[in-house]
């Protein structure tokens, strides 16, 4: 089970020392999302149930063939993005910068171990909305 | 993980009293397995492992309309074929039968706990070849 609110930002912290992800990833399927996902150099498979919070989520190897493969089944655009790690309290909160048609959105996701913390949460002043609850900003949709 | 064996079978038992699935299945992906697959009236995505006899099987739910959007992006055939559960010892056959292109071919499979149980087992007289270890005989080639 998956656990995380996702944030707009009102501004960018410095990013210089923060270590990052490329990431490409694209959708064969919304409902249930079926995603597959190229991290630097390696490639996964994602599984996630229905739910905007908190969902069930596998995330399962594939090889560089099968994601080639698989991107030519991909339904609508492919998502380029840098994803920095920036360590917040105890959390890390993935900052994802989108490039191009997607530029320049930015959303913050931050993942919880618990609902009861996910719901306690206090997000950095340099957050702005929400947008946990709003499927616009889920990648699935934003790939369209 | 999943651990089975496979086999041709020289005759067939009377299946008039075995209870039975209606399967179809595609596969979107051949290394790693992806498979799509309506029992009935279900619907699954199954990604395996690498590897013949024991591999790490996932199998996760879809709906109607997530197995036929997937079905589009198949490659090769798709596959159809009635499944008998026959039961034996402490063991369950599932005799696959298959239709359309693939007919006559039957295969017969088990599922074992562990890898000692299925190195020891006796199969039934009516069975032909251990067919465990030969590609060819994997549904991912079959739909080819």
């Amino acid at each position: 089970m998956e656990i995380e609110k996702k944030f707009t930002v009102r501004s960018m912290p410095k990013l210089d020392d923060y270590d990052y992800h490329k990431i490409e990833q694209a959708y064969i399927n919304r409902k249930p999302t079926m995603r597959i996902r190229r991290q630097d150099d390696e490639y996964y498979f994602t599984y996630k149930g229905e739910g905007l919070m908190a969902r069930e989520e596998y995330n399962l190897p594939l090889n560089e063939e099968a994601y080639c493969h698989l991107k030519e089944k991909a339904d609508g655009k492919v998502i380029t993005k840098t994803r920095y790690l920036i360590p917040y309290g105890g959390y890390t909160i993935e900052l994802d910068v989108f490039e191009g048609e997607l530029s320049p959105l930015v959303i913050a996701e931050v993942e919880f171990p618990s609902i009861e913390e996910a719901k306690s949460f206090t997000p950095p002043e340099w957050f702005d909305k929400d947008v946990t609850s709003d499927p616009k900003y889920q990648n699935s949709n934003l790939s369209k």
